[in-house]
């Protein structure tokens, strides 16, 4: 099956490429070409004028079942929305509530650009079959909490879900470990972990430092900051580590992790609807650490839009700097691509459109009045599109959305799923 | 002519009422019925099931033309986007370009749910015969720099907009005065636009304490912080006055605004984007002074969708309290409707959803995998929705989208117009 993109403006996120005109050719789930203009016989055309092509998004942090409390606890102090929303509704959840909210978390994506994403939650195996069943490509963990002896039963939970799912729906599907944050895992089961995924050379995924109260939590506990927790049960020495949020990190934090596998992904919009605070992107860029971007869980962040995501990624050092040269639209574009691809540890297959790469593309409609003129493709990008500008999405070679339709998921049962289970979940909350 | 909108989720902004599930029936430019059921004879009826009806947003400080220089700067010092971007380009508009800019401008707030605007800038002409063509409801303003004696021309063409234009295009179009900006006015002719607007009866659109840089510069010029000069110029004390940013307001400064007629328009986009800083709207509101909000030009903020706005207005109150319970849905959703229609004072024709006022009304189609599940539907109006989620736009009773299809703007003519003039503008720059 070949299938060839014609006419778009390709922006392909690779170092020192400026954005061109042409082509893009697909065979099966790659991409085997990208040229100003390609002439082989192909099965399918798209046409793509007036189109802009680039990498799919890569969400580095999510919670995707969370969508079912989307604008359920808002405007509430953190721990009024975790304690008094989030959690009795998490409770409630059935291992179908967890697939249909996946499934609805996955709409969203597909339908403002997004390719694949990090997921940490419970009952991952629904979560697996949903994205199998989709298309999407996503890195999938177990969250861990350690606090109390479970008898192993999460642990078992995290294997058998690497064991079943790694490297299954034609690849699309990787696995992590997913130790909590260091504030909900005890020293000793946290090490076990870390050996454990350095044995199988398993990836971590964990949060850290997301408020100034875990700081304030880790220092009373332990005296040390929650980074220095862990770099001292020794996980960034061998591990390769996705750390969400790392809002509050001091400059000693930040040495710590430099040189590590891994980096940080960055969730801006989370962060600021929770009045976390600003994480030190451009410190941690400056010694050499890997910073994608992630949403958060939409229960948090609202939406799982990415280009909101990038947008206020850029705002937010702009605003701490006082200086609107910082992290300009093609670094920030980079991040929530190849970078956020680095997190995942799948940048050797997706994150930039380049030949011999999996097919992630999407193609936006920049036939649109606040798109126009278009002075400026990576400006626009980052600064004018939204996820509703996303004409097309192809994960794997395959097409997920055309011309804003979604071709794996049957909104209108999907909507009616979700409606009925989100209102049953908070009934009486 | 009688409209009947049936069975929308209705958020009349009007405080103490929460939203509903009814009917809204319009005769002529009026609201003259709101009701969980109306069974009226009309002439047209607007099926609005999974619909969520408000008020049209209020964009209350717009730079309209410079739309046509979006993204032709970004990620610049604010100096070199002014001196080496702007006004190069600001220079090469004509008056055709004016009256092209400004309604693309047009087409991007229709589409994302704005009915009304305040305009500040130069060739308003051009802007209101754009403005009575669209149906778009404006206050309008000749931008007013006094830095050098022009012999009274700009003064005399603000007062030719004047004369010529309140109260025209179906009583749509208003006008203000404007004196740019502290620094960009000398004290003489500011006193005298002051004595004039107050003589006339007009308020006064001006731009105040943007950038830190205007503070250091007002201080060294006058020994006062742009606020101290507007007031002792008598600024505050009897004319109806629209502030652009106030982001760098000190305690006194805000002590000094107390009791002003009109208020403070918030632009916290262009203000990120900028890395000008964080207004102190709460300080604001608690010293009961009236906080619209705005997007300001395309030039600086990229785009003029003020559901963008709203997210980023409440997000940063959020942050800089460290509280996420600052700034809640509702009271931000205000500040973009009813807030901002005091502003350019017509707040009592429009701002919210009330019989007898006009019919200004935006629908949203909450039938998005992003606006699923519907929780909480304040929550999804300032969390959730983005500008493509507007289907339907009408202003003064007339339909200016329906579907997302504009009815009074041919968008191809449009943006053949817009791609050519903005191309030839900044040629060589």
């Amino acid at each position: 099956m070949k299938t060839l993109i014609k006419d778009v403006l390709v922006v392909t996120m690779v170092e020192g490429i400026t954005p061109f005109r042409g082509d893009i050719l697909l065979e099966g789930d790659s991409i085997t070409a990208i040229h100003p203009l390609i002439t082989d016989d192909v099965n399918e055309v798209i046409q793509g004028k007036g189109m802009i092509a680039m990498p799919g998004l890569i969400n580095a942090h999510q919670h995707s079942p969370m969508s079912l409390l989307r604008g359920f606890s808002d405007d509430l102090k953190l721990m009024d929305w975790l304690e008094k929303k989030m959690l009795p509704a998490e409770a409630r959840m059935t291992p179908e509530d967890i697939y249909w909210g996946s499934k609805l978390a996955m709409a969203e994506m597909i339908k403002s650009g997004t390719t694949a994403f990090a997921d940490m939650y419970i009952q991952m195996n629904e979560i697996a079959l949903a994205v199998e069943e989709v298309g999407m490509r996503a890195s999938l963990t177990r969250g861990l909490v350690f606090l109390q002896d479970d008898g192993g039963r999460r642990v078992q939970e995290a294997l058998d879900l690497i064991d079943r799912w790694s490297g299954k729906a034609q690849g699309r599907i990787t696995t992590m470990l997913g130790p909590h944050a260091p504030y909900t895992c005890l020293p000793e089961p946290l090490k076990e972990i870390i050996s454990l995924a350095v044995k199988r050379n398993i990836p971590i995924h964990i949060h850290l430092a997301e408020t100034k109260e875990e700081v304030i939590q880790m220092r009373e506990k332990y005296q040390q900051t929650p980074t220095e927790y862990l770099y001292q049960l020794g996980l960034f020495e061998q591990a390769h580590v996705l750390l969400a949020h790392g809002v509050h990190l001091n400059h000693r934090d930040i040495g710590l992790l430099k040189g590590m596998r891994g980096g940080v992904a960055h969730n801006p919009v989370s962060n600021l609807k929770l009045g976390c605070g600003i994480a030190p992107i451009m410190d941690l860029l400056r010694f050499g650490i890997t910073v994608g971007i992630g949403t958060d869980g939409a229960g948090s962040a609202s939406t799982l839009d990415m280009f909101e995501e990038i947008k206020a990624a850029t705002w937010l050092q702009k605003l701490d700097y006082g200086d609107p040269t910082v992290l300009p639209a093609r670094q920030v574009l980079r991040m929530a691509t190849i970078e956020s691809a680095k997190l995942l540890k799948i940048d050797s297959e997706v994150g930039t459109l380049e030949v011999g790469k999996k097919a992630d593309i999407i193609l936006i409609d920049g036939n649109k009045p606040h798109l126009l003129p278009l002075h400026n493709v990576e400006s626009a990008l980052a600064y004018c599109v939204n996820g509703a500008d996303v004409d097309t999405t192809i994960v794997n070679g395959k097409l997920l959305m055309r011309h804003r339709q979604l071709l794996t998921i049957n909104e209108e049962e999907l909507f009616k799923q979700v409606s009925v289970r989100a209102k049953r979940i908070v009934e009486g909350i």
